[in-house]
């Protein structure tokens, strides 16, 4: 029998794992300039972590986690998402102890069972960062410049960020009411997904897709900012002017986590059909207590990779590089046991090389070479070998010209 | 309540994660010279296909395994090993149909739910490679080299290569009855997991840490190679000498893998105790066969990542490095506003540069741009400013000038 990657499962193989590199070298970078430092955290947690952190209510923790017993008897959750993990190492770890503020930033896989759909995935990447230990609006900034850059750098295009201010829980409360009151005699017309989130969670039902006709006139979360959320958010969009990111506020925006205070956005890009968010994050000063640490502040972001990439194939055919800088043909017994070893040396100095290993004659590993793009071939026969020799050819002109074995990595360099 | 990571599982936080880093980014830089290429499986496969490709005899499948239901009442298992899963996605997407040898390698997690130990993690790290398609005692060579230049471009020493032949599975069974013949008269002698080992794995028992005191005079599996065993192990010696790899024949060497055919090899290396095997691997020309693929053959290695890590740590500090090119300090509203742009722009001109979100007086300000080794500081106060210049602080000099606010950029780079 044949085996078969699970649903919503993927292989990224040579020719797209390329890609996969270039965009997380690309976040690397940007967040060595910007001071973000790595941390790794477990694949697994507790399930209790993911309970708290993300929320009871949320459909992450009711209807997607996979979650599971170990061996020692312990409930065990594949992560779902990055943020829950990072603070509870914060946590851990006391890093709220450091003198300044801790900038981390995190590349990998999370797991949610989710609904199979183009573009979901059951194992999905991100990249984040989370920033512990600052209320200043001007960290606010930039994280969300952060983003904006990553997603420029790597090459998207009409990248447009949304902005928010979700306030604090008393405020949120506070405005929870004069929605309900606003959504309460349009409840019928709503579809089952609004009236199912009007009882669990109403700010997050001016988000939907469906029903946005029946919006007009609703109150607006920012109408109901106290004096402190109103001025976060007003230094916020100074520091994004100034730095010249270009966002719009949108007042119903709205995180799928329970856990935001303040800041809440949301990067968009046209092109990936209704799919139209392609990363997000927010303010979250309660959560770090919340799990058990000191009152600490914190901001974070969360880029989806799987889309950012489907952007870019769709974006952009990458120009194919070459592969190789030199294959090497060895014909006879002696001279094809002497480019085992020069493949080897070539390669100790540093240089990307390649022979055959299916026994082919010569013209199918020219066609090998032809496929890796070589820049040059290098063909010893035994009477090159026995004046220490090897016919080396430039693929791109065509010449070719004997070069001493011992010069070959100094020729191929040059 | 705090919540604290799983047992076995480990966070890797700044100040360590810069050297995980380092050693994947060299993994990956030898696998381009080499033409390895990479491929990405799932971090979870059905159960099943662990069972057939790991061996259902194994230590790993029998007790080690994180297995569990899924919400699609799949039974499914965290990776514990790298090969079967690229071995899976090899047949399933059909990779032997392309023309040259298949040649892959991955880095990432994988888990196995063991007994707790110092040094050894039930989520730990590994990088591997597998070569597909080719039966070339060259390819065995090269995979060794490449595994052997890993360790020494990242800086450990004393690392030495022991090779074997498991032969094919026709001579190892013509080995087994000659072994247990050896073995069976001092069964009672032995410890409990050889007394296991010999009715599951009597290959496996010469390599028992404890009882080698019983083993002399045991018979050799090289004595009981056929002529096609031999030649390709005399083959593989011969590249090897050829590429000035120091290694030694260890006839008792068997991996623990079920699947290995002719070529096993393993690294060691002085220093962490017991033990010191840091990586190995072999060829595998039955594995495709048997999770369901065509008749084609295959060698591999896997290097545990946190071995490698251990023994840097070790064996040299690192020299730790300037974390920022120019640290910002804005004195007054208008100037604290600035630096907020300032330090955006100094990152878009791909410099790494940061300031303080901590609301901190400046002498705090300048303790943290010590912490971080800043090259520069950068002083903006609203005088400054309104002339449109900045004062710019060579750390390591001592010596200040102005420049202009637009010439910042180049003076840090300059």
């Amino acid at each position: 029998m044949a085996f078969q990657k699970l649903p919503g499962t993927q292989d990224i193989l040579p020719g797209a794992s390329e890609r996969w590199q270039y965009v997380e070298q690309k976040a690397r970078d940007i967040c060595r300039r910007y001071n973000f430092r790595e941390i790794r955290t477990p694949m697994f947690e507790s399930t209790e972590l993911f309970q708290r952190g993300v929320g009871e209510t949320t459909d992450i923790v009711e209807k997607e986690m996979y979650t599971f017993t170990d061996r020692g008897d312990r409930s065990v959750t594949l992560r779902p998402e990055g943020t829950a993990g990072v603070v509870r190492s914060y946590v851990e770890n006391k890093l709220f102890g450091e003198p300044d503020v801790s900038k981390l930033y995190y590349i990998g896989p999370m797991f949610r069972y989710e609904r199979q759909q183009a573009g979901r995935y059951r194992q999905f990447h991100q990249f984040g960062v989370e920033a512990l230990g600052s209320v200043d609006p001007a960290i606010d900034a930039e994280v969300i410049a952060l983003g904006y850059s990553f997603y420029t750098e790597v090459g998207l295009k009409g990248v447009r960020v949304e902005i928010n201010s979700v306030g604090t829980p008393k405020v949120r409360a506070d405005f929870r009411e004069k929605l309900l009151a606003f959504l309460e005699p349009k409840r019928e017309l709503l579809c089952k997904d609004c009236q199912s989130r009007m009882d669990r969670n109403p700010l997050r039902v001016l988000d939907c897709k469906n029903d946005q006709h029946h919006f007009e006139g609703a109150p607006s979360i920012l109408d109901s900012l106290d004096e402190e959320c109103s001025t976060h958010f007003n230094k916020l969009q100074q520091y994004l002017s100034d730095m010249g990111i270009p966002y719009t506020i949108n007042s119903r925006l709205v995180r799928g986590l329970d856990y935001y205070t303040h800041t809440a956005f949301e990067y968009k890009s046209e092109g990936i059909g209704a799919i139209d968010t392609i990363g997000g994050g927010g303010r979250y000063n309660g959560l770090v207590a919340e799990i058990g640490g000191p009152d600490q502040p914190g901001i974070g972001l969360g880029l989806g990779l799987e889309r950012t990439i489907m952007l870019l194939n769709k974006q952009a055919e990458q120009a194919s590089e070459p592969q190789v800088d030199v294959y090497l043909v060895g014909l006879g017994e002696a001279a094809e046991r002497e480019t085992a070893r020069l493949v080897y040396q070539l390669r100790q100095d540093g240089i990307r090389a390649e022979r055959d290993y299916l026994g082919r004659k010569m013209k199918a590993q020219m066609k090998s070479a032809d496929r890796l793009q070589a820049r040059y071939t290098a063909i010893l026969g035994d009477d090159e070998l026995s004046r220490g020799e090897i016919a080396l050819k430039d693929m791109a002109s065509g010449e070719q010209r004997f070069v001493a074995l011992d010069q070959l990595s100094a020729q191929v360099k040059s």
